[in-house]
């Protein structure tokens, strides 16, 4: 039966555009008090580093609200919702977030970060990486931290997904009393990334995860479009 | 730093409304081969097993996707979106989900099994039975499984919660550049049910799970209101 582990990666300081962030995160875990890292690990790294890594700040006017909010509509592709300062778009990626995932916490003053353009693509490289230089293959969740609607508080969701499943889908097996199930499809990059949080804090300054136990049949090819709803299967858009 | 270890409790079988589900929990917790429980675990606890050990059930006609349906729209306050079979309802409760939480799968055919009346009650219950039978003080989630807007795929969400916080506010935190962060309320409750979700799969029969190393500062007196939205906060019903 399956346990899970999780643990924050210690000593990945601040990261910048200039830094080779797969190595950054190869160096850390090899020297993790956990032990190396292993085939079948999960790594969830937040959407902050990598989009710092990948050179996605721009400065914006520190002063002026007017500054954010015109970067948040020029990143998205449409506005959901707005209600006083708050802005619900849908970005080009297909997200549904507030403020098209800009935020400006952890950032330097005068500069916000946008989302990675492809955070597959991010975190492909990451994995790429860790298989060539540490020998193992390990699943890569970026993820980012989003609101719902309904609920309070905000949760961590994949933005972006690597050698491990969106989407598992249990339609149709058999449930414990041996009837066939109706509709089961599990996020399972959604729980990784939500799991991971709670190692992460907000405030602690631990960008990267990992989660061992992972069922083994979760790791293959995947692609963050499992988790985007098509908008004309949205009843909420 | 923190560590998590998450793991599925053995030997719990099936539950009827005869049971006494703390009673069930801590006898399965004695034997489990990861050691007895300790302060500061959270217990996540499957909404099913709480509905049948609490004589949710009730009869409908399998043959008639109606008589469902009807059950459906009774147990709802208000209908906010339908389309085809799915409908989309808010329960008494405040929960915003599809067909009213009911489900069939994991029943026996002929029956429904309903939310809890008060999934707080459940889980303080047996919070309750596990410290005075097993002298520690747990947390307890009783979860159930949502979908979402925008995302494709289902999550383990906080239904009741008791002893653990549903929501833990970091507003007002200074980020790790000292700055004073924007608002972060972490949703923790649905991030450690997301988190069980991961050792229970939907077939496997695991209805229970322990996740330990969870923040010390987490464990407090909690309602599962903190985790639902103001209806006039809102902007999705």
């Amino acid at each position: 039966m399956s346990r899970l582990a999780i643990w924050g990666v210690q000593g990945i300081g601040e990261v910048t555009p200039q830094d080779h962030l797969g190595k950054i995160i190869a160096d850390a875990c090899r020297q993790e008090p956990n032990g190396p890292l292993q085939d079948n690990d999960v790594l969830v790294v937040t959407q902050k580093i990598v989009s710092k890594a990948e050179g996605r700040l721009v400065p914006i006017d520190a002063n002026d609200p007017l500054s954010h909010k015109q970067l948040v509509e020029q990143e998205a592709v449409r506005i959901v919702r707005r209600r006083g300062d708050l802005i619900i778009t849908e970005t080009k990626h297909g997200f549904v977030c507030a403020n098209s995932g800009i935020d400006l916490s952890n950032i330097e003053r005068g500069y916000a970060a946008l989302l990675p353009l492809d955070s597959d693509k991010s975190a492909r490289r990451i994995r790429d990486f860790i298989r060539a230089t540490l020998g193992v293959s390990v699943g890569v969740i970026v993820s980012d931290t989003f609101g719902r609607p309904w609920r309070q508080g905000l949760t961590d969701v994949a933005i972006g997904i690597a050698g491990i499943a969106g989407v598992v889908d249990l339609r149709g097996t058999p449930d414990s009393l041996g009837r066939i199930m109706q509709v089961t499809e599990v996020a399972v990059a959604d729980e990784l990334a939500s799991a991971a949080e709670l190692v992460m804090g907000k405030t602690s300054g631990v960008p990267v995860a990992v989660i061992r136990g992972v069922e083994e049949a979760w790791f293959r090819d995947s692609s963050i479009s499992e988790l985007v709803r098509p908008p004309q299967e949205d009843l909420f858009r």
